[in-house]
């Protein structure tokens, strides 16, 4: 029998034009997930959730990300373990912060970490994302490398890259206590086809803000993300972010922030969170007398006069490690 | 009377999933384009083109690239001259290698420097553009900056980015001899929709492309801008690099040369010249017996069975320095 506790960050998919492309690990919040593997003829997993977002998260096993992506890697490995495995639920599931994804992540780095699997990250990555609506690799990518992640699949297989955020990147997290539809719904809201006018220019928006992560330029990655022309437009007039915040308002919304503050605001994930990006090196002063406490007042009074409740606010991070073992 | 001589690098637009996004210019070929500027009470401008492909070139300022940016510079700097433009032509047209391009972008460089116009990088680029077709900006800007630049434009302007290729990369061009029908006519076989799990797909590999140029890994470079599944397909079907040279021909020859020798085949811009991207690290023996002589055996064997003449073959380098003043 081995046992283990992990921790794996939050994540921030999409992050305006990078749809389905990029994803950054959060400082905070981030969950512990425990393990204890024993020896057994057959494969079998049993779910506790405790924490704060405990009783939000399904126990069933064939409905919990961790649970699916540690019988992907059991089966991947050929391996026949009992696991009872138990998640100190501190991210908001459905909110666009990647709460599953964490777990699958978790899991499947705990499994890998107890077991000595040796699996690539590539790998990793992949059993991971089993456990996702549709397998998407971002969220997952995220939370199990940190940092800002890039996920790509071509006719030579899948990868992943992870680049160190510069660290005078800044985040504050806004959290609306708006009920999300679910993934699914919000991934049906995105079009199936886009013009190439708009194609050429997100695909120059992901180049940029790749290349200024790379650099650690924070001005220019704040500008590259800051107007997605494509998805999130689409999910806001589909009321994906919360009824009455359409696209027209988040546009607005984006350019004030931006011309008046110098700060970026984008959607985390498929929503109803958001993001205020920001150049900390240009935000010294006292709390509450930044540009960025001024950009979130004025977040704080939109969402208010669209009667949207806000669950948390807080600053946070970039998270450079992904999951780690902590006992 | 002021008058000067500048110097301009061709340059490789597109690069497999960069269209209308990325261009690289080229250490060679390039052109000199000289200047006299006299005081005069109106506008005039002549042009005469001497060397290699002076008789291929335009003198009709109506119709000359270099006139129509000089035009264009005077015009919004509200200036009286009169310009006599000698283009001493180096780099062969409709080759895809930016010749236009670097025609104008001499010539706004070089009145920007004779009279001290104090014009940014932004409106140089700019102002270079008008003289190209649908002004497109990816050429000029690489022509006038160096290096591997990113074009974009958003609600907030025009914007460009140059980084400095790593020194490792090393470049073939091979330039056959096909009379490409007009750019427009190649602009024309690009789709005016694209699918978005496509559009996502090539997101992605302009940002590890661009991540990749940053960090100085050419061997992510290499990868990211290999296969592209949108523009260069189209364009092969319809028959822009040369009739016979299908999408299904043009893949599996990327997949082939990347497989067995670590290259990259891309187009350059529209068509028809080719560039093999390589490793020059990994390419250290005698020529000849190089993974990537190897590789352009085999592309040369394709356009002998093609029965594609090839006009010009040669190793190049990344140019990082743009226009420059060299007498």
């Amino acid at each position: 029998m081995v046992a283990g506790v992990f921790e794996a960050p939050a994540s921030s998919a999409n992050l305006g034009p990078g749809y389905d492309v990029f994803s950054l690990a959060l400082g905070k919040p981030r969950l512990r997930l425990g393990i204890v593997a024993e020896d057994s003829d057959e494969f079998e997993v049993m779910i506790k959730a405790t924490g704060k977002y405990g009783s939000e998260i399904p126990t069933n096993p064939d409905e919990n990300a961790a649970a699916k992506a540690a019988e992907a890697v059991l089966r991947y490995k050929k391996i026949r373990k009992k696991l009872s495995i138990t998640i100190d639920a501190s991210i908001p599931p459905r909110k666009g912060l990647g709460a599953s994804g964490a777990e699958a992540a978790a899991a499947v780095y705990g499994l890998n970490t107890l077991l000595g699997l040796g699996l690539t990250r590539e790998e990793m990555v992949e059993l991971a994302s089993a456990a996702e609506p549709g397998q998407h690799a971002d969220n997952v990518a995220a939370s199990l490398l940190g940092g800002f992640v890039i996920t790509h699949r071509d006719e030579f297989g899948f990868s992943v890259l992870s680049l160190k955020p510069p660290e005078n990147l800044g985040i504050v997290l806004i959290i609306p206590d708006v009920k999300k539809k679910s993934t699914a719904a919000a991934r049906k809201a995105v079009p199936q086809n886009i013009a190439t006018s708009v194609h050429v220019r997100i695909a120059a928006e992901t180049a940029l803000a790749a290349a200024a992560m790379a650099q650690g330029d924070v001005d220019l990655f704040l500008r590259a993300v800051l107007m997605d022309p494509f998805v999130e437009p689409a999910r806001a007039d589909a009321g994906v972010y919360g009824s009455g915040y359409t696209a027209q308002k988040l546009l607005q919304e984006k350019q004030e922030l931006y011309r008046r503050f110098g700060v970026s605001l984008v959607i985390s994930g498929a929503g109803p969170s958001r993001l205020i990006l920001f150049n900390r090196t240009r935000n010294m002063g006292k709390v509450g007398e930044r540009p960025v406490d001024k950009a979130l007042e004025k977040v704080v009074q939109g969402l208010d006069e669209d009667e949207i409740r806000v669950l948390e606010i807080f600053e946070t991070f970039p998270n450079t490690t992904g999951c780690v073992k902590i006992s």
